[in-house]
């Protein structure tokens, strides 16, 4: 007799929720492994039901679900996901979540109103999260309310890279929906070396409690103008925005947005004819009633398939995970 | 100038989620008090808002909300609830839930299952819940999920006292549905002092690996029989017992449980001339396509506004809580 | 100079405390192993000591502890244990506990009564224990009160293998003691081929508030009957219901269960004629005096040492952890 | 002999720690109460000590520090006071922290920063802190970080009432120094009924990689420009602010922020020529050195009075708590 | 309709595991209420349960344990007690242990050792009390293992009381057993009057390795010597030092001490003809058959009372809780 | 496709806070690695920011910081340094902290005080820290403030070392400067093969209320005296030491100690003409101001750097840790 020592191995499992199964196999696919088979079911009385068919011992385990409706389904459907993983001796959970849902409930405005935001991050970390791993989160801060590691993803260089191919930048000029966005459409101006515009919602500031408009700050007349968001919801700010680049004498509006929430209707409005293009990433899915012809899809899959592969061997390629902006 | 001193005083806040508002105005009107206004909402991307109208600081709060379809959707508005009192300074956060969502995935019957009633009383715990009341869980072990008090309500006394007044004792007998509800059952037999029976579902002993077989123990034949449950899902299992009560001489069959999840196609199936009435309470919502003729519902809203009294006003009355069976 | 890499070797240690230490060196031998020496002492004010002897900087540790008398003893000396693991850097703690201590007081029958099963949870995930191993536990729901992985094992193969080669199919019947075993004896009839019976004990249905009698459903005159039951106490369920088994004219009857309790006077109860063989395994000692002739031992050790083998590698034989009922 | 009742009183506890004990003392007196003593000392070595020189038992402590430098000092002073309390049975303990430190460090912009704003959180959470109070938090998301009631107060009103009375809106433009900060101001814009103006620090979008420019948005030509910000540090950004005003013809230029952090050299460079008057208000301290004639200090302790207040007593003045912006 | 306010009052709950119901008795009479009737029992099988009898529900509750034999007995119990609390309601938890258990194994000796006098701490915050209550724990630093309030009475002017009116400080020296009790002796010495001895036990300083000596510090020729120490064991140390006295010149040798712990055969080696009295306290239960003549047993309950009901008062005799050395 | 598995390498990763960085690059030296570069600062507000410059995802990370003053600052700084790691998914974090902060406000001497040193233990854990290293800490019970592992390191043997090359033990005499550092004496004494002499500062016990008085215990007329003790703050107490051995008749004082904190006005003190010499180690920086010639000042790192390769491979040299006295 005597003593027992082991190689300490990992292996890698990925699996994914029911909300967006085509993104998860396209990122399988970039890593060179396949999903893990996970029985998932919402039985008659509305609950869901997970279970893992194969081995996660001591796995360091991804777990990917966007966020697209109904998003509280897929809260739960993943939360008990991480429970099964927990209990199951997993050696290490990461929550994928190309979009982290209830975001833009990230603070109190007023008075008796949650924290929604912050509340996601403590019932992933209860249930037995080890880390997250998200993609252009709304407001930075929201990093903070995990305790733990949260690795913030960017999905700037993979609109870059297609525009860099489909747009002159002699013609072009970026610009910010709003001011929330000015720093964000800074960075795509400097990549792209192309000018800047904004575009200010506000009250007349010579005529108070006036209703907002939509003033222009920088030249986009005959100009190509790149109207660049995180996301797109019901569509219309953006359209208002592409409005008021139309009237001042823009060329051509294109949208890049990294998350197509896409709520009703925004697929409608957003096929205005003073739109010319729509650029999204697949973070979220898109059913064929949602797609129109101006629009294009990017896949996120290389992205998130490379970071998972970075967090699983412990690499440190800082360029995906500093921050864009 | 000198020392601040102030009285303790306590109020009690009552609110409610979307699920059954009815019953929460039931109890509100039961304890002589109105239900504080939560402005709550459904964004058009399925994310939930919900703030609370009044002042919650240093409150004793209640928040119900009944688990009905669509369950996750409920269980985060519930969630979000609990964020914004505890957010908002309320001193203590009782949840109630009537009917406890995912009590029946309450162990792993095998590997790599979640434990989802577990998951559930560690989402509220996290959230900010102090305490949870609930009634008739599907397994007591229940109670010791959560970390704190749990009040664990009894609807026997509701139902038994309509049953009083309905059947007559002499030509009555109590029958459980399965080997499981046995112990129900006996105390059921006991209050009303009727005899008991059995129905055992399972393979032909004799011969192994047969189909399951409704073999019953105790006599029905020329009896009203009374099949307790503690609730009724999609109605199969108890249409099933009904068939074999009246293949085997039962006069008529009554049935009675607490909770009515009447998942699709309940009330279709229950609608059967193998049962005579439904009796059931209102703990969860029922619209009116849900309901038929031979259905009744007694309203446990007295029960819970009394359990709520007590527990505000630290009193104890020992036969709301403690156990019929 | 440069950088320091090191992989990542496990080695695993086994240990135990002193309620039965004949088990802990079965299982080490099984596995190839010595057992870690641990320096354990009462003091003569009744406070215990344990300190371990040799490294276990970065093990994978596993320590066991039968919950014979006196129960509270080896409670606090197995906590006292991971706590000198946990600030002795064991990498990973495991709490080996062939029976569950307090299993039976796992909810809350009346008002004011402790949840002592989850309070052993607790006391161990505090102490700094990161899973549990225990077998066939009284209710499976014990595994949700552990935060984080617990690996329940079944005895039924071992004990199974037993019968296969002692009892005639052709004359055998599976009983169950009452209405609460009754899924577990169903598999067990499954397994061995055999028909199924059950006691009933229960007040007369037809006259209420009469004193509990056993009624056996199913036949049992001239048949060799095998009562299966998850734990034997001091006897007195076991023996009556093998008198009813006899008085219903079974040939044989014997006694199947995992864990051998025998509190007083469970040994002089169950040497009755009325059972002809007891057939339990040593999750639990057994000293000279309560053995008698008809009892039969059989060792667990192989089953606890191959999943203690299967944990360390991060393996995965669904069969030794999925349930057998 | 009987049962022992008492009635639940709770008396108010005001304390601070070193760094401003004006600002305590002018709260103190507001209230109507006297500052609890404090035997507070930094030893040889460099370690506080702080021991409470009154009854604290059941007190609903509140425990004042204000965070200028030494920052770190402060933050040890006031957790040491916190831990001390909690030792000492208070029921409740507030953190008064008028200025939030490190709430600039609120996010990772890069990989492997700290989130400090979170860190902070979490300390005075872990010594035993029950809420924290503060005043316009840089970022609203820090509220977040804390995980319980965090009340956050708004100087806005106290800086409007002064300018209320010492302004002409008439000739009023209100500004904003950066894109940021825009919404801020734009409350003031309609609280004031003045015109709104924006600074815009950035690259000339028409020649790439330019150094940044400060482009002004709206009228401020012959007006009185209201520079509005929360805080000021070194006065870099806001003097630079301000001589942008003036090259566009601004008449004069008054700068209004909440938290005068003045690190050296903010005192000599806000007295320029260029700035016309600077108000602030007290809730850091300002040495002799630190003032100069232009600068006007309003008191802020009548609002942390007021909060202080309703918050012992449970009240509820929305207006306090609700955002301004 | 309207809103329900109540007053908040409080209630006192004191309960007694099975250790030591005298002392329990006695503190309930000083106070003037009754012990709470607790079902208390320990089954065949060696497991405890307890349930309270009465309402507690928002009370301010006290559970009394004294540590004797069986001490992890009654460790559980007490541990029990406090979930049963805990789960019914109790407003707060103060757990009274006169003798702290394990409070000798407070550090780490040596590598691979637990530190159990933590450990206790955690179990009981983790099972669910708030507050520690204790007499002259061996180590002050026990306090801070409880993370929360902790009581520290002293039990030396109980003591001290009994000797002003028993001994002559004219003929009387207090002697210290060892080098760690000396600053206790010194205060003694203060309070009666009387000068100081102390007893060194240790190598020879001129000869290493040579076995210990018991060296006397001090004059005890014709003195009356009192021997102080916090607690008695098996009494060998402090029979020891009396032989030291006595060869020294002693005219007599009184021991005072809080616990009498007196394990076997304390009782036997104290009666010794070198000691010529011996005062102790009640913290621990002492048999008739551990009882001798020259034996003195002051009642601690006074002391415990009073300061139960400070903190159920929220009162602040500092003198009871600041140290005495 | 097919299954992704990767070796668990780890890396060692070495910084330190910038209070003692000689000491830091001392250890990296001996380990034969680099010190981890990290970005670290104090704004001009005092607010610290410390940014690691290289990968620590999957690092076993050693932190170090030395605790001189400012004693808070650097506090600050290594909790946002592991804050940070915590966040870059460090593996292991290890905080080195050769002499423990806060150790001597170890328990609440007085009623309303804190302690400290369970509070930074408490910061650290919160932060993220795994495990904590030290060097003889002042009470062996601060081990017990941490919830988890303490490596607690022993200088003696490096002090040792020195004196056995550079004292003749015929003519040494070991003094303990009071009753509290007996222990640690004693060891020296068997160690060095020295006799032991004690100073005993108390009042006369003879004549009560007396200023404390120098009493040595033991031969020190023409004797070398070797004064040891784990730090020297102000030097006050061991020059009192001093000149009562010299008046004594001590032919040479040498002064032995692990932590030289030499606060203002230590050195000056300390190079008093009663006292021939003084060793201590660099656990604390020491300025050239504080150096003068009689001091000598022995290096920690070795020890430390054995201690950091021992915990990084999981080894186990027994003798490093276990304690000395």
């Amino acid at each position: 007799m005597g003593s027992i020592v082991a190689k300490n191995r990992k292996h890698l499992v990925l699996a994914t929720g029911r909300s967006h199964p085509e993104l998860a196999s396209a990122v399988a696919a970039e890593i060179g492994t396949d999903l893990m088979d996970v029985d998932s079911r919402t039985f008659a009385n509305g609950e869901i039901y997970a279970r893992f068919q194969g081995s996660v011992r001591g796995s360091d385990a991804f777990i990917m679900q966007s966020y697209c409706r109904p998003v509280n389904e897929w809260l739960m459907e993943q939360l008990i996901m991480v429970d099964a993983l927990k209990r199951a001796s997993a050696k290490r959970i990461t929550v994928v979540m190309p979009y982290y849902p209830y975001s833009r409930q990230d603070k109190k405005g007023r008075g008796r109103e949650p924290i929604s935001a912050r509340l996601v991050a403590d019932l992933f970390k209860k249930a037995g999260a080890d880390r997250i791993m998200s993609i252009d989160i709304h407001a930075a801060q929201i990093q903070g309310f995990f305790d733990g590691p949260f690795d913030h993803l960017f999905a700037m260089p993979v609109l870059l890279e297609h525009f860099k191919h489909t747009v002159d930048p002699e013609t072009l000029t970026v610009v910010s929906p709003d001011m929330g966005r000015v720093r964000v459409a800074d960075v795509w101006s400097d990549k792209l070396g192309a000018p800047l515009a904004i575009i200010h919602k506000r009250r007349d500031p010579l005529v108070p409690n006036q209703v907002s408009v939509h003033e222009i700050v920088g030249k986009v007349e005959g100009r190509t103008c790149l109207l660049v968001d995180d996301m797109i919801d019901t569509g219309r700010t953006i359209v208002k925005a592409a409005e008021a680049l139309k009237a001042n004498g823009a060329t051509n509006v294109i949208v890049a947005a990294t998350h197509a929430i896409f709520s009703e209707p925004a697929s409608e409005i957003l096929n205005s004819e003073v739109i010319d293009k729509v650029v999204v990433t697949d973070t979220l899915p898109l059913g064929e009633d949602q797609r129109f012809e101006k629009l294009e899809v990017l896949s996120i899959a290389p992205l998130l398939a490379r970071a998972i592969t970075e967090v699983f061997e412990d690499g440190s390629v800082t360029s995906l995970f500093d921050g864009a902006a």
